[in-house]
């Protein structure tokens, strides 16, 4: 343990430096630097949000992706232009945001949310080695459905091609997170007569709908065993995240 | 009832003219510029995220938003970087994605998610009118929670300073959304004996926690009706964007 550098809340040395970039200015108390806390919100997450600069002008496109490492990995089709841009290895930013409550305050300015967000900066590339490429696309579902790439019909030629796999080195990071209750100032607490409450939100998996053309004899392998009815697809997430990479 | 103009899905015009910034191009049959299915999708939504730049690098950040006819608003902190920036008249891109549910299929090149998204293009400007500010901080409540703004303390002058109101008109848009189930190559359905399915997700409230500061005796009042337990998030939001402002 030492503080000689930029260190996460838990004082660990495992963190992200803070620079003008990722440095969290508004509320900096949520803010966090550590690998750990950055490492859980993205592995809990099926989408992210990327920002890339095409002509001057900046896109926000979703996606699917997921973390090895240092590096974050998703897909796109080859023509597109998203990748065509993100290839030219252009700065992102790669964003994840859980909603978790929404905060019914006393006063409007003490209204808010509960979330846990990641922003996450640097350059993406396209994986072109044959072998390589064919792994993530492989991990690319297994990330979702621990062994399930081995279970269904590998790519062909044409899907392979049509296929770009983009990684990205985390260059820096930080995390913004907020899980308190109703936070008012004082004097509000005694002499503002109005409901104030947290109302959880969460994501959640419904019942699966088995495709209409399958045989009613195909039952759900224990692949899929977290993906309950009612259970969180963070939660779900999280342990598929550990079923396919480990801890 | 035209063709003159580019229209929308539903062959009205009311729709966003195709450019090469908001044109759908991968799966341009999920493409969509009707008003009604953009605005549909935005008023379902607490939370977007908006990219923005600064010092040439793209910037990806989560924020709660709304709508007024083609505008939509935002607040920040007026001393903050994403705030000063904006106000610049920058271009940004604000996005909304809705994820609906899971879509396993028998090939990973079939395998995908439902969703509903929109992205929207404009310049964000500060709204500098004091009156029109303050009627905007009102519906930045009133918006998540019909008639709120006059059951709280209302913003004083430190917070009124401290809160800026973002507003952007809508330049141009386009939304995009998959619905379908399983729809994998034909020689799959037969030939590959994986499990197919879809799992939807939904968005959902948890119970009301009160405030642990408040009385006993408070009730919860009929402003919040929509808020029941299990509700999901996006029909609440659709149905608390009408109490406000109308169909």
């Amino acid at each position: 343990m030492t503080t000689q550098t930029p260190s996460g809340q838990d004082g660990t040395t495992d963190a992200f430096p803070m620079t003008p970039v990722n440095r969290v200015r508004r509320a900096p108390a949520r803010g966090h630097y550590d690998r750990a806390t950055i490492h859980a919100i993205l592995d809990a997450a099926l989408l992210c949000h990327i920002a890339y600069i095409i002509d001057g002008r900046p896109y926000c496109t979703p996606t699917s992706f997921w973390r090895e490492g240092d590096h974050l990995y998703w897909h796109g089709s080859s023509a597109s232009r998203m990748v065509r841009a993100q290839a030219q290895g252009i700065p992102l930013c790669l964003t994840v945001t859980h909603l978790d409550a929404l905060v019914m305050a006393r006063s409007g300015f003490h209204h808010s949310v509960n979330y846990r967000s990641a922003m996450i900066f640097g350059q993406a590339h396209i994986v072109e080695d044959p072998t390589e490429k064919h792994a993530l696309m492989e991990r690319l579902i297994d990330r979702i459905y621990p062994g399930r790439s081995k279970l269904i019909r590998p790519p062909n030629a044409a899907e392979f091609k049509a296929t770009a796999m983009m990684r990205m080195e985390i260059e820096t990071a930080s995390a913004k997170i907020r899980d308190t209750h109703v936070a008012d100032d004082e004097e509000d607490y005694a002499t503002v007569p109005a409901w104030s409450a947290l109302y959880p939100i969460t994501q959640v998996l419904g019942e699966a709908s088995p495709c209409p053309r399958q045989s009613p004899d195909m039952r759900c392998p224990p692949e899929m065993a977290d993906f309950q009815p009612g259970a969180r697809l963070d939660v779900v997430m999280g342990q598929t995240y550990r079923r396919t990479f480990g801890s």
